[in-house]
């Protein structure tokens, strides 16, 4: 393998670029040549390629966001779209990609592979961490970091004013950033897609705390919690205790930016380095990942269709911790 | 005067808790008794009132929030209300009063003093900077980092996907959160209560930026803004502009909290001696302020009624510097 | 099991006070009676016991340092010292221990539990992760991300001036704050006691780098490497490269301090829940730690005399990304 | 004027990048040609000029350094120097310059003009603060803040151990960064180079505290005290307390480098704003300062020789809030 390329895709997440430059220079280092493609599948069919050298990743492995930007591609769902994409990279003599993203970008190089047979190795670029196949995805530990960040500063009114507040944390699907948020915020309760914890719950918890002269409360929610957004909830319990003097605070896109962490840049730069020497071993149409401090390559397919579990134990932990 | 107290009233600000530590400590410096009253006018009703001396403010230079705790009091709107807080402060022995708070807590320490006569020297805390009789608040200078804090990373979205992104942040009657946010974070525009921007304007501003090809936007709104809330505004925009991809956050409480910058900490122990000092030396139903780095003593009929006005230039600075 | 004590000893480590708040609310949720003994072994053998309830522990989970204090303490290591303690535990009526720090601390509760047998489970508490038993030690992760946020800054000027930065993080017997650092701060170069790197091959680096036209280099030296501290190994390497613009800084007691991040409040949390839970399940001169994402239980005896390894991948991933 | 340039020189600074900006789109703005230099006096020498546009300052205004970089200039200390870089601006068709940097700059650019007659405005660069003709420099605001950031670390070692630290800050001749170090860090001593503090007197206030049971203390000291650094005064001290625990921290460069606060961003922005529209209007051999929230050309000469004074209510600040 002479030539391979790199891009970003789907929503940027932290340490994007730390797994950028791992990659560029451990290709350099391995002697293979190295372009990185702008705007994702887009750039790849358009033909945004852009040679790499080690000094055009200096000084990045601390920046949030993705220096290749990312973009959506509705073009790369079709199969002419993914049929431009491969003359790009044909043209432009790419024999080996690393694609940087979640879910959705596995899915499109999965089918791009299946199609037109270049090797592709995923590196798990999202703050969600719902993917299988890595303990932790890139951007993931900075993402918590600022939440919780947050939801330190969000502490002192709670208690300066002994208000109740609802403060709604990244995830559609899972509890991953809320979980952290909850133990690690001491918040009181915890409400996330994949467990229930029902209104009349969360009402009872705030009487008893009130009974036990505990004055102010802090309730986090993943945004994909079936009782709903952070105020509907609000007004739900609001509607049943209306003395309570609750706020509501949305994170929202601050999670996904800033300077990744330590381990962000760690995981990222192990990632970036495993995905080249991945494909120089041959490897193919596999993501990347870190399990058990080991590196590991797990198939896109699984990627997609299996589903990690967030630890049980911590639902205890909350119930523990707020006693 | 041999005994004093002190207490914060209406929304918390970073600093409030050092503006404690300077009143409790210069009081001790100076011979004098204090007392810090919780939960504001309400505790003053109630006679929460604690024995403060040095080392109960040990280690709360540095934090957020107030460790006096704030309320909103109704009782204290009415004569019956104000009439126990007297008799609080009579049996207590104090003989006059630091109020760290804004335009509410000095209205009703003027009312109060009408009424009773106690001397009330106030100290502006909040984080909205709106308050005649000082060049600064206590906790604006902190709330300002905190929201551009936010803003560096929301830019790290905003380039990586080239998006407009609509940030609301605090401010109900003023830009003054909003304008160093605009200026600092690099934002194209900038709506403020004080100056009319109209929708059209937005619309031609990001439509010129796409035709110099500029790909990413930030837009400042202050939430008082006449044209609305940042998702009220980002909705008309979009409406004119289908293909723009709008992203809005709310920056919210996040603002309020967290540790208080140094410049907060110095004006927090400058304004904290500086009322002290007033009350030793006769002053009155003044707020003590920094003006040109020295300190001034204003009626709080002034800091009610009079308006302290954004600086003219910083429109002007927004203009030029998104060129 | 009725009532137990928890206390921190040796240096202090971010997220000392999450695992003390775990301890103290686990043990109230188990129903077990809590107490804190304030500075170590020393406040053992003096009686400073101070019963711990769950508002005690309020508010504490984002603190720096330890709420119990820490002291070295002599007099712990003479029989007579020992004696002293036990009974004092004694007349406390205290079953069992959990002591939060690092080796020393836990070869003095393994000679402790030989003479009298009172039941003692660790809690790994200090910057330096270099104990055996654990994945990672509490404040580690914070001890990291303190120093490289310091390390970020010193780029700004390293690229600015050109310059070359010598910075000496913590790290007596073991290069694990180095290695990160390095890593995540992009340094050319980093110095451990694990591995040797000879002044030569420093020199090398340097010279070989300016022929690529390099300009600013950052070199990361652990406190404890062969070669000597930093400002002597930049005075060597000077001494070869008269022309170097050569710069050092010893990041120092910084990295013990400040909030500690998300994954130190979780580990801590779980730490501290499993050695509650571990005592009364009848555990005792173990060390309670996290390998694998699971809870394990080493004994002290293995804590103290066997060695954790730094990741070998480690000095290659320096090499690869220094290209 | 049709055609300016910019550069930075002396010691970085944060907010130097939010200067260079202000001052190429302000240039733009009012229809002029902009160049960058590149390393100061050096690179105008050496003819390293860069035409700059709108973009070419994007996304630069959060970070810490100079994207000019800087470099000091034995040769333009020189005529034949100085008549090097005069004729480089000149095949350059540079009419007008502006200087960021500090006291040293000015000197040169002083001459400079003497000897060549280009206009030249300077911008007041430096962490230091101690430049006639403002209220703040560019930079200052940050590196206050950094250092506080940092103190407010070692503060929970010092009050878990129950030490005595001595923090070295920056400051050769001044105090400015001490100061607000001392007082928004709590700090019951501040050595700077202004005041005279003798050691006696650093031993007195030690021992009162532990009369009145204060068990830990930071002494905080410009690095320009007249009785030493920071360690040689701790080695002092001790010498006459055997039994203190001290502790000894020099921030160092980590002091110059991060991203710049909103009020250096402010700062920087009007600064730079200030000094185009100086240049357009016909100053020359001036500093662009914010003196009381008001634009002001003070002349080199006096930013050179005269002497801006720290507060003297300071020093009685922290004598009052150490009470």
């Amino acid at each position: 393998m002479k030539r391979i390329a790199v891009f970003t895709s789907g929503g940027d997440a932290p340490g994007m670029n730390a797994c950028i430059r791992a990659v560029v220079r451990s290709a350099i280092y391995h002697g293979v040549e190295v372009y990185g493609i702008r705007r994702g599948f887009n750039g790849m069919i358009k033909g945004e390629f852009i040679k790499m050298d080690s000094s055009s990743v200096s000084n990045t492995i601390q920046k949030g966001g993705t220096i290749l930007k990312s973009a959506r591609s509705k073009e790369f769902m079709t199969p002419e779209g993914r049929q431009k994409a491969f003359e790009q990279l044909q043209k432009h003599g790419i024999e080996g990609l690393v694609a940087i993203g979640g879910n959705g970008t596995f899915a499109g190089a999965n089918t791009f592979y299946q199609e037109h047979g270049i090797p592709c190795i995923g590196a798990p670029g999202t703050i969600d961490n719902d993917l299988y196949g890595t303990d932790f995805t890139i951007g993931y530990d900075t993402a918590v970091n600022t939440a919780l960040d947050a939801i330190d500063k969000i502490r002192d009114t709670a208690d300066s004013h002994e208000r109740v507040f609802f403060v709604e944390v990244m995830g559609r699907d899972s509890g991953y950033i809320a979980m952290p948020c909850a133990i690690g915020g001491g918040a009181e309760i915890v409400m996330i897609p994949e467990t229930h914890t029902p209104i009349d719950m969360v009402i009872d918890t705030l009487q008893n705390g009130w009974k036990r002269s505990k004055t102010s409360f802090i309730i986090i929610v993943a945004e994909g919690d079936e009782e709903g957004h952070a105020p509907d909830i609000a007004a739900k319990v609001q509607a049943s205790i209306p003395e309570m003097d609750a706020r509501v605070t949305i994170l929202g896109h601050v999670q996904r930016g800033g300077s990744p962490t330590a381990a962000d840049r760690m995981l990222a730069s192990e990632i970036g380095i495993g995905a080249v020497e991945g494909l120089l071993n041959g490897k193919k149409n596999v993501m990347a990942g870190i399990v058990n401090s080991k590196l590991v390559y797990t198939p896109f397919l699984d990627t997609i269709t299996k589903r990690k579990l967030i630890n049980p134990r911590y639902n205890r932990m909350v119930e523990i911790l707020s006693v």
